[in-house]
């Protein structure tokens, strides 16, 4: 007990009698905050050890009682940070190459995701941690990534929609629906809000040799242009692009827009977006000229080396690949959907 | 002509021939980047005045054509730049406080948003430079945010459903539903994916004197700490907070966590996002206990400027308050509800 650490000002604002905290909401009422007092020290303490609680006296004149539990788990001691941050807040990320897809290949099954609490638990883990999931044996219905999502939360809609089939179509307004190659991409750059996570659900496979799906660690790929070539890394940091996707589904009709890099870092320096798309570039390109040309070939790099880390996999019907599309990029080889290879 | 700019590589990628680019989808072909050649050149090129074109033979053999239109609008030229970004991608921002809402405090006409393109054009551009508009003479009716959002777009869903009426409920689970003051604050900080604008439809109004709208722009108290207070500015940019809401509404059962600071800036230092919500405030606070006790200062002073520079106005039904959520932060005074006064 002696070993944990809290600021005073923290504990008055973390008060939980009836006055400043409303157990109905789980959140502290605001009183306190109409003329925050910030020289509020603590008079007297005491600790009744039968009951494992705190009591404080305050030189406002309040007092205050907090059970041990709930201090234990608010230690402000760096070993207790850390394990807030890490085992409750985000998971650690494990990058990887696609040499080494076989290690972070995990399968999960779609009655078990449904069904079981733990088994969600670990896809969403194994999600946070490696970006990518696949569940076997869905059923071949519409209503499969609604059932998926609705276990966890939502799905986010955007101007196509909640969900869109990919199939090919003659006359396509957007590349995806076409059954020509997909390069490595995210989905969506042209959003600031965009789908934190893909989900693909294969109802019907191409028998042609092609239909591969192709799939990448950019955070991985990122990390080595770090360390190999840290000129272009910056390049790809500091150069913001126009993102931009023109068009209409549904019956709605958009013009969408988002300038950010393709690499974009947190205050700390670590990846926390890839926004990366060849058709869904716009041909407006707001920079100085003597930013483009280390740009063009700091992508070069990036693309050559995306392709080099990827790994390839055919789903079958049923399958639904899930990835975190903040951090992989995605493509598919061409596929010959005429009628007889449906 | 002659003082236009632009980059041979960026010219190359844009190129504008049925190999390059899909008229259908607005979007260029991908092919290039299979092995993106950033060593190509011009060999050759000229202008046909009369039809204002531009030819380039290419060292890699390909011929491009770019319309003369369609270059000025790209030109790489800072002028043009600079318009392209404040003209097309966001208006610039004018900061303003509550001493000066009268200005800045602009009516539209519900009837008028809806039939008309170019009002509805007003709004819009109203929210993005001041970030507030408010809607009169909407109707009484449940669908007025919904008609209004799907001229633009759609509602963005969150864990408390597109929509969700505020109105006093005894054991409501939910701060906002309560009748008691509600200090200035921005809407679900704890999400990454927030509501980038809020809307609010007066249905009915207290009679009671309270129920007081308050509206400050936060952007503007920040860039007053900036220059007054530096060092708590920095604070507020730099001390990440744990940002949470916990419980359930509409049958969903949530706990929604982020965490990031209460002034957000881009890489420019710019602001683009303030968090601050009093009861959405987590008890866990992840950082060094050396942090604590200046953001607790640096966050009276931010409260205290904020309540200054706030200003008050009470909407009568059929208003609808539009604004800006990663911008302003907004409350209300207490209202009372009894039977009477509804």
């Amino acid at each position: 007990r002696q070993d944990m650490q809290f600021p005073d000002i923290w504990l008055r604002d973390n008060c939980r009698c009836k006055e400043c905290y409303l157990p109905q909401t789980l959140s502290r009422l605001p009183q306190l905050w109409n003329n925050l007092d910030t020289s509020v020290r603590v008079l007297r303490q005491s600790v009744d050890v039968e009951q494992q609680v705190l009591y404080i006296e305050w030189s406002d004149g309040h007092a205050s009682q907090y059970p041990y539990n709930w201090l234990r788990e608010r230690d402000f001691s760096a070993a207790n940070r850390q394990l807030y941050l890490s085992e409750f807040y985000r998971p650690e990320q494990k990058l990887w190459s696609g040499q080494n897809f076989e290690e972070v290949r995990r399968v999960f099954y779609f009655q078990e995701l449904i069904t079981c609490d733990s088994t969600l638990l670990q896809w969403l883990h194994h999600l946070a941690v490696y970006g990518v999931g696949l569940v076997k044996e869905a059923p071949l219905e519409m209503d499969v990534l609604r059932r998926l999502s609705n276990r966890v939360g939502f799905m986010r809609r955007t101007t196509y929609g909640e969900e869109f089939r990919v199939r090919a179509q003659p006359g396509a307004s957007n590349y995806a629906y076409l059954a020509a190659p997909l390069p490595l991409h995210t989905d969506m750059p042209y959003f600031e809000y965009l789908p934190g996570v893909t989900m693909l659900h294969t109802l019907e496979q191409s028998a042609s040799p092609g239909g591969v799906n192709l799939l990448a660690d950019a955070f991985y790929v990122a990390e080595l242009m770090r360390e190999r070539h840290p000129d272009q890394f910056r390049a790809l940091c500091q150069t913001p692009v126009d993102w931009a996707d023109i068009g209409s589904d549904g019956g709605l009709q958009f013009h969408n827009i988002w300038r950010a890099p393709v690499i974009n870092l947190d205050d700390e320096g670590r990846c926390v977006r890839i926004n990366h798309s060849i058709p869904q570039r716009d041909s407006h390109f707001s920079v100085p000229m003597e930013q483009v040309r280390p740009w063009y070939e700091a992508m070069a790099t990036f693309v050559g080396l995306a392709q080099e880390h990827s790994c390839r996999f055919k789903t079958t019907p049923g399958d639904v690949l899930t990835f975190d599309n903040l951090r992989l990029v995605h493509g598919r080889t061409g596929y010959d959907d005429t009628d007889r290879n449906v």
